[in-house]
């Protein structure tokens, strides 16, 4: 054996004998609420985060954003002119619907080799996952072989609206050569993803207010202005029932994907049967069946997604009340080259136009699509990495349905960033149940230590 | 003096002494729930109504429905061969929303001579008027004039899903000669006001279920059905941004209003600027301005009101959620001679020919429309009794644009039927801090009085 594979089998071992230890942590990190989206445990949790980094030797500092705040870490390794960046987020989901949870979201729970909690797998799991990888890789070769550098923000799920302008800001003290972003983990085969861009989102709330208060439908439903109605109305003009999205001048900067992204694209296992049968789906959209044309068409199509609606009486049985107030959550998902900034201005015109000045559209997250060269020397670190650790060959993808502040680190900070991590199709992540296999996490850890250790030897 | 009016003054006498009495009663009444669209408090209140009534000397029976129970009552008069007949509902509408509310809506309260609760005017407040009418003529005349017949059901704000199967059932034991409905009052000048029909009623949810469960809305916005999309898209296609309603054949029963109808309609005063101010309404619909065309059309054209809309998160923030389900309550209005049965036959076939099969169309609620012969000695009783107690001519709307079940009152037991009440145009009914003014309790009651005095008189 090469002192390369024993050193290896080291950091492995490393790894698998402080489980208990890191499920500890992790058990910690999730019992603390963190909901962005509802502004409840955040200044809790990234004191939590800190603390929790110092623990394991890292200097950490809370820095204040437009937002909420973010944390900030170091630490020092052995080549001092090689530094690695993690992004990560301490935020979660909200955890409603409450109901449909087996067990309490911010109580870890392990059944039969799963953990369950919210945020275990998105992103706290990841957090601990880092920092178990990296305490495996310093005890090893008793040192960290680059510099680290951390970066937690507390905004990541609901459209990092903060993080272009922090590191912007922050430029000097974010410089590094690469990054390890926020997630990662296997298909439902259990090959390694690597996911090398994102689309960008543009998450917006439309609001009607038609009347000072409810009225009874029986004597306003002739003449009065309906709230529910405008609403209804004003959506009505965003998407037809083709999927086609409306607005005019939409789909205007929509960058087709590359010879190299279809090539990627192509090779992208088929996993519609497990699709199908996860969301009790009985056909996709557009008659779609499988192949390119479904891979190419999930994500590098732009979405208009309605994510809520809210208007009148939603009990039980009836109630003839005529609607003074209705709000719809609506969420674009962009591709390159599209700007969130471009859709509100295309979205406010297009409402204009259409006489639905009363439609108020408030921008409640936005960021940019952004992709990384998917033949970048650290993307191959990566993907021979996840071999040994996954044993075969990682399923690439040029780029995401999801999204993510990528666009600052790989424009501003000029990274590669790539993909490891522990989750899997089963996570249920943004939904109740949220779970984690201890496989998942054990294989996410040893590929992360792993990209850690061959990127300190450069 | 003459005989005749000092036996009036004594009525009006005996009703304003009595008042704290009526208001302990109506506190009673207002304080057990009872709200039929969430089944709370139905068969506890259905027992104290029969209770009151059989504490003011009448029989009173609590008789199944195929929904909820049905309080009749009846009591014996001079005039063997006349019977009026009461009818009434015990059913609140739910008080939600409920931050709304400046007191406890089950705790009667009093203000400035306004008395505050869930049902104090809709309909509790009349149950009252009713006892406390017949009580003053009772004692003032020794005995009651003519024989009294009630009908208190429990189902009004849930549409009166089967009052028509009950009227058409027990037949004979509600035969009458006339009616005084549930409601009456005045208007924002305080002039009596007339109702002589309804339009009829078609409440429904439409509901949509795409997935077995949410999904992120990254992972499916391109390829998953979204239950919220389906829905505003079916929404979109029941009527157009100029309200007409878009349901095939939907218009083809509808009676335009005769020569007499429009005679009444034009003798209307105008409330425009009283509808506006309560409201905060800049402009009604379809550029009305007020007069006979305004008039006309809250009355007489029928109507697609959405009552409400629910779908995914409706939390404060963003969530990234693509809905699994997603439904609205739509309250259709119809005119004369549209029926319920009708309307929910032609908006499936319409959803089945827009290729909207998974939209499920759930019947919550139907009643037909009806109307009085406004020429009716019984109708004249009740405006001339009314101008005695206001001191002007009652306004008469030949129709209004509520709803509830007087087409088995009227077509089934035949019947002549009036209003006569207690409400005014703020009594918030359907919403929050519903209230009923003392002196409009005071009139209301009043001129019920007169009502039975003279129709017992013969």
């Amino acid at each position: 054996m090469s002192a390369q594979s024993e050193l290896l089998q080291k950091i492995d071992a490393h790894i698998e004998q402080n489980l208990a230890y890191w499920i500890g942590q992790l058990a910690r990190l999730c019992a603390q609420p963190s909901v962005s989206a509802q502004n409840q445990g955040i200044e809790a949790c990234a004191e939590l985060v800190a603390t929790m980094l110092r623990e394991q030797g890292y200097t950490a500092n809370i820095l204040p954003s437009a937002g909420y705040p973010v944390v900030v870490g170091e630490g020092r390794g052995t080549a001092a002119d090689k530094t690695l960046l993690f992004y990560l987020h301490y935020d979660v989901q909200p955890p409603d619907p409450l109901e449909l949870w087996e067990s309490d979201p911010y109580i870890l729970t392990e059944q039969d080799g799963v953990l369950y909690a919210r945020g275990v797998s998105d992103d706290k799991g990841h957090i601990i996952c880092r920092l178990a990888a990296l305490a495996a890789v310093k005890d090893t070769l008793g040192e960290l072989p680059c510099g680290i550098k951390f970066i937690i923000e507390g905004e990541e799920e609901i459209g990092s609206p903060n993080m272009p302008a922090f590191v912007e800001k922050h430029q000097d003290l974010l410089a590094a050569d690469a990054c390890i972003w926020e997630f990662g983990g296997v298909d439902y085969d259990g090959r390694p993803r690597q996911a090398l861009g994102m689309r960008g989102i543009c998450y917006v709330e439309l609001s009607v207010q038609s009347l000072n208060r409810d009225a009874h439908s029986g004597l306003g439903g002739s003449i009065f202005p309906n709230a529910a109605w405008r609403l209804t109305w004003a959506l009505s003009t965003l998407k037809d029932r083709h999927e086609r999205i409306l607005i005019p001048g939409f789909y205007e900067n929509v960058l087709p994907p590359s010879p190299r992204d279809l090539e990627l694209l192509a090779r992208l296992p088929e996993e519609t049967a497990q699709l199908k049968e996860a969301y009790g789906l009985g056909e996709f959209l557009l008659h779609l069946e499988g192949g390119l044309a479904l891979q190419r068409t999930a994500v590098f199509e732009p979405t208009c997604t309605i994510c809520g609606l809210t208007a009148g009486y939603q009990g039980i049985g009836a109630k003839t009340v005529l609607p003074a107030k209705a709000s719809a959550k609506v969420d674009f998902r962009l591709v390159p080259n599209q700007t969130p900034d471009e859709i509100v201005a295309k979205l406010r015109a297009h409402l204009d136009a259409q006489g639905l000045h009363d439609v108020n559209v408030t921008l409640l997250g936005g960021g940019r699509p952004a992709k990384v060269d998917p033949d970048d020397p650290f993307v191959k670190i990566a993907n021979e990495t996840a071999v040994a650790v996954y044993g075969c060959d990682p399923i690439v993808e040029p780029i995401i349905g999801g999204s993510g502040p990528n666009y600052p680190f790989i424009h501003t900070l000029g990274l590669p960033l790539v993909s490891a991590g522990v989750g899997y199709p089963g996570s249920n992540v943004h939904a109740p149940n949220e779970n984690m296999t201890i496989k998942n996490f054990l294989q996410g850890t040893k590929h992360t230590a792993r990209i850690i250790e061959r990127f300190g030897r450069g």
